[in-house]
């Protein structure tokens, strides 16, 4: 299968941050050729005139567990929120109903342009979670949720260690590396509340042992620091580091409350930052230090967290919120367009472990980009801001005209390919009301 | 003309703010039933089936003379903003691009379910924003800017105080109350900044002779307000309040940096305070004191400012970031989501001085409103969050499917009735070019 998209405004995001007005080849799964082409032998063709062609954005941080549950929790702070709401509804989750949230989460976030996500599952059901994505087509790296430990965590959601890591070894090795490597496997350890010592340090050398990457929270909320400090005697990063966790392999999520030697700890050890100001804001956690991490070399990237704490899965949102939060505190020129938007795909790339893979639109790299027409309103006068403002301050979702993942065309125009709009929408209300009926909620 | 809605859930933000499964008959430019209503002989029937019928949106603070200048004067603090960018750029409008802009404006506002704005103008050319907005069908309260005063300001934006006020008055006789009083006008001195005591001394004083709203900015940045005080010998608020102005005719943008003083007065005063998140945001001005102003008993509206610093005209946008940005400092449950709607809702009627006649869907009210699909993938599942969660935090500019005002659908599954697409953007780029070029931008 070859793709020609001729026409474009190539926004390659590559080392030179080139932007180009061309062409581009997409043969199987790779770019095979970017510049002026001729309107060779491609089995499709698509005329992108007006259009900015870019990398996928690569969100480094989602629950599609938790799509389903969108605006069933808002106006509460984090450990209320996980404890009176999220964790009773994922732990009324069946497989079903998992597939479900997880299909509409992949819909929702291939609309608007993200092609590559780093998740985090629910305890139970996790195969749920795969086949959801092995279908929709989106790039995807996670797994199951880690969780032995802690106050007001319901029954279903708690293992032994064994158990959880016995499960995960299997998950690994039945979807990592799947379908062309499109999708791959994550320990997600839920955050240190969740998890004993034991099971974080198993975990720590299960992901050295097969070279698994992990996926975590951290530091998101002064309450769970506070907590973590009483029962590890230390502060959450420190005491990650100290497990040996931190490294070019963990994706931390949050990271909004550090102390200097954090701060250090995280740069120093190149470990990936899953920034969610949509969500930081709307859990009343705080404001990531981000001005200052990115000044300190640290790894950033974006993410819309789960649906019920945002309640969106923009990249488009979120490229806005990270640009917009940090203006009053240093100053206006602070995160500029064109850093935002390296986060949103080079930054998240590099969270997983993709670089040299996707992030930008380089000749031999995987093809997985997105067209963004600027026909809008919202979008006009269309000659007169730069593509990276463009990207930050105005475009939407609605936007999004064409998502292609692994050389595979999943969305056009608003429909999607490899998902049943009506069937994913109907059966998504129906399991809500049989978890809601389970978990005693609405 | 009359409009039968058949099937909504009208959001109807009446004194009970009742939420009903129902129809809602418009006749001429009222709303004449709500309630269950047979298929009677209205001349047209619209099936809102499980959209959201509510009051159109109502933004307290735009400048449709910005809105083609979108993108150009990203990452600057406000004097920056304004000496460098938007005042040259103001200052070299023509009639016909200042036409364009205000059209443009226009068709993204009902585009995205804004109904009613209140504007400021330029100083030149006003005449073209009222023939735009008469076109365009949207409610209007605005007019010319006025400027008399301060440094790096280009001459042709620089008005004596006979001037600027002679013209206002004509303006004002010609069109305050225009089109079955759609259409209104408002005295603007730009900020205090930009006026002499002797100008505003002479506005507060034709305001008062002729009833006539007043439209202003204050206190949305430092060196602005360090500016006044240093020039006035008092505080912006204080000073405003000394010439009379502050008062339930006054609608006040930002409102950022206020003492205890300044919020007495604005509360007492009934001001009604312009909320503008984003643009506060942008342009690193800080955040707006909302949830103690609303304790205390303000009046609050919201609004996007300008398309340059913001870069969006969204409703959604402003009534999230509302929203959010408070979060993280007064807690999770501050700006309730109900309360963000009320805003953009009831309270821009209040600023406007339509409390009776907009801003809530009851029978006689005037028929400004607008629905809301929510069939996309961001908004489902459909039966989780209640409405006004699913609106601030869900919905976005292009699921609104319908914008009525006064009785006349202006905008429907996209397509405006009272602008050409292709002509308005067309004209807005040649437009935009002949103005950069004179202001010897880009």
């Amino acid at each position: 299968m070859s793709i020609l998209i001729k026409n474009a405004t190539i926004v390659t995001m590559n080392p030179e941050r080139d932007i180009l007005k061309g062409d581009l080849l997409i043969e199987k799964d790779r770019i095979s050729r970017i510049g002026k082409l001729d309107r060779c032998a491609a089995d499709m063709f698509i005329d992108a005139r007006n259009q900015l062609l870019l990398p996928g954005f690569i969100q480094s941080h989602v629950h599609l567990c938790q799509v389903l549950f969108r605006g069933m929790a808002d106006d509460l702070e984090l450990l209320d929120w996980l404890q009176q709401r999220i964790w009773p509804l994922e732990a009324s989750h069946d497989e079903e109903s998992l597939y479900c949230s997880s299909l509409l989460g992949c819909a929702e976030l291939l609309r608007g342009g993200t092609t590559s996500v780093i998740d985090m599952a629910t305890v139970k059901h996790t195969e749920s979670v795969f086949t959801a994505v092995k279908q929709a087509g989106i790039r995807y790296l996670g797994g199951k949720c880690l969780m032995d430990h802690g106050g007001g965590v319901p029954s279903a959601l708690l293992d032994s260690p064994d158990q959880a890591l016995h499960e995960s070894l299997d998950l690994f090795q039945r979807w990592h590396n799947y379908d062309n490597g499109r999708i791959r496997y994550a320990l997600c350890p839920r955050f240190a509340v969740s998890c004993s010592d034991n099971l974080l340090r198993q975990a720590a050398a299960l992901a050295r042992q097969y070279h698994i990457p992990v996926h975590t929270h951290a530091s998101e909320n002064r309450g769970e620091i506070e907590l973590v400090e009483r029962e590890r005697g230390m502060r959450n990063v420190i005491y990650l580091d100290s497990l040996g966790l931190c490294n070019a392999s963990l994706i931390l999520a949050h990271c909004i409350h550090l102390d200097d030697d954090e701060i250090k700890i995280l740069t120093a050890s190149q470990t990936n930052i899953a920034h969610c100001p949509g969500s930081n804001l709307k859990l009343g956690s705080g404001i990531a230090p981000i001005p200052t991490l990115l000044r300190m070399g640290a790894r950033v990237s974006l993410g819309a967290d789960g649906a019920p704490c945002n309640n969106n899965l923009s990249m488009f949102m979120e490229m806005r919120l990270a640009a917009l939060v940090q203006k009053p505190f240093h100053g206006p020129r602070s995160m500029p367009a064109q850093t935002v938007v390296e986060t949103a795909t080079l930054g998240g790339a590099r969270a997983m472990g993709l670089e040299d893979e996707i992030g930008s639109l380089e000749e031999g790299k995987k093809a997985d980009m997105i067209l963004i027409s600027l026909d809008g309103w919202h979008t006009r006068p269309r000659n007169a801001a730069g593509v990276y403002s463009q990207l930050v301050y105005q475009a939407q979702s609605s936007d999004v005209t064409a998502a292609i993942v692994d050389g595979r065309l999943l969305m056009k125009d608003g429909h999607l390919f490899s998902i049943d709009e009506e069937k994913t929408k109907n059966a998504a209300e129906a399991s809500l009301q049989r978890v809601c009926r389970r978990a005693g909620l609405r």
